[in-house]
């Protein structure tokens, strides 16, 4: 692991995504999203996923500055072509126009088809809870799922989350998918040589397993049965079809490509019914009113404001050796100063 | 089982709560949610609930004419005082309102405090579904569901349901709460002297356990662990805190009394963006998507409405001999016909 100062980190991260080819403002944008992303502390879905994202705009696979357009509106109702522009950008766009629909209807929902992936739901979710909205994001893709007690892979899994403002240093903040595991958490636990519980997925034969490494060449499967499999459909209608993008394993036009990323944003206005202040005093008092009765739990969105501030204090953050050659071998190709 | 006319019980159902103090419009209102919520053909959350229903309206515990007034709007925001209603009157009266918002603004949402038990969900998403809106509803009440790991009860399991409109003869409909087992299916399960798996839940000493009944006296436990939790809090939020009513173990004030429940409707205008005719174009698409790679698939709604028309095709249902006999009472007391 290499110490990295974190302003260091994000002047790089910045530098590294204009040299790709983005402009000063979706390489600020973008940079954002990186940061709020690294910043959670988990290791992946962040900084991880920049020297992917530097080879997939090299190479021309994703737009460094898509031109996002809209295709419908419907008062509070907007989707956009994404012009197969990094997923950062596209989903720092649709938050923000779904917070400004929020801010004339009270409730916007924003889609955007032909977009990328864009690492996780949180590094969306943080500027608007702190502005004062109920923001939640939604991400459709690949068929990666089963149904219940199926094994053939039928639907996504529908990655989302949500953020809503408190009196506390940190938002109620959620980040999951719908099966019980991500790939990320399959693979961690492979590696370690854990067992898994064997309602978590099936085996290449449809047999329920305790290997994850069997799961991961077999089906995950969707949380609590056919009530995961109902929230996941909701999530691909939302997505893929309010985007006008695909849907399950239909092939997007011109590259017949399958599991193109449509996401959904919907932002409320926190405070538009009952006053903002009245508002977090009462998702306060719902933490309260929980901890009261379960001294020590684990609030969503508690464990990684803890490590943000963490971070935060410290100014630095322990990167992989791994990750610092590949930003310095970029770096370099761009003739930009390497991470030390 | 006795074996009555389909007719016959809505005209019994319809008169026994107007005999119960529902003026003409509020019993129609009512007969339809109890109509659609029997036939699902499930035998709970209908018209089961009835004789309960009754009780509490002719005790003074349910009002049977409530007024619902206002409380805040926000544009495509309302919510409203319940006025201690009857459930059914309330689900029906927000998601009314929420499609008239839908219409003005693409999405509405709609929410009532101080309301009653409303059955389910579906009753309420059906025609909605029909007239082209993706229908959601959603119900808070006591805390009786644990977090992951957890056998303090810190929140309820969030209820809730939604409809899509398909080219089918079905709507993608969903209904189902967020902890692994209703306490229904853990009673039925308990009846029926069987197991259930042991990640459903803790016995009262905090034990998972595959034990329906020790599950029942312990704490059940939400889906996926964090991801249900975290999906139930939200429920907690759009519902006690959108509707100004009770959150967690909060007491109404003036009852004192705890679990009062709020409702909160959405309603997305499904055709405002891609029309009414391409959306459900591309619902069924995802449906006949997902069956080509997994023949067979259970779609969600399927077996409900499967149900339903097999009820209507014969004209009658099944009912207990118990029930019967509650309903009749009720109905001797009201000096109704009975049914036989």
């Amino acid at each position: 692991m290499a110490k990295i100062k974190i302003s260091e980190l994000e002047q790089t991260i910045h530098q590294l995504l204009h040299a790709a080819g983005l402009n000063e403002d979706n390489a600020s944008i973008a940079t954002e999203v990186f940061m709020r992303a690294t910043l959670r502390g988990v290791g992946h879905h962040d900084v991880y996923d920049l020297p992917g994202r530097l080879e997939g705009l090299s190479k021309g696979k994703i737009k460094a500055n898509p031109e996002m357009v809209l295709i419908h509106k419907y008062a509070a109702l907007e989707n956009y072509e994404g012009d197969n522009g990094l997923g950062e950008l596209g989903g720092m766009f649709i938050m923000k126009r779904a917070q400004q629909l929020a801010d004339e209807h009270g409730i916007g929902l924003c889609a955007i088809r032909n977009s990328n992936h864009l690492l996780s739901s949180t590094p969306y979710l943080e500027q608007p809870a702190e502005e004062g909205y109920i923001s939640y994001i939604i991400t459709r893709g690949a068929p990666t799922m089963g149904a219940p007690g199926r094994k053939e892979k039928v639907i996504g899994t529908s990655p989302m989350g949500y953020a809503i403002p408190t009196n506390r240093d940190y938002p109620i903040m959620f980040d999951a998918c719908l099966a019980y595991a991500s790939n990320g958490v399959l693979s961690d636990k492979t590696r370690a040589g854990e067992e898994v519980p064997s309602h978590w997925g099936l085996d290449v034969d449809g047999k329920p397993t305790t290997s994850p490494g069997l799961i991961s060449k077999g089906t995950r499967l969707p949380i609590g049965g056919h009530k995961g499999f109902g929230l996941t459909l909701f999530g691909e209608v939302i997505t893929g079809i309010l985007a006008e993008g695909q849907i399950i394993d239909e092939p997007q036009p011109g590259s017949g490509l399958v599991g193109i990323p449509s996401h959904t944003a919907i932002c409320i206005k926190a405070g538009g019914l009952l006053g903002q202040r009245e508002f977090t005093h009462k998702t306060t008092e719902i933490l309260e009113r929980m901890e009261a009765r379960a001294s020590g739990l684990q609030i969503p969105g508690q464990h990684s404001y803890q490590r943000k501030a963490k971070l935060l204090s410290e100014e630095t953050i322990d990167l992989t050796a791994n990750l610092l050659d590949k930003l310095n071998e970029w770096a370099q190709k761009f003739n930009l100063k390497t991470l030390e």
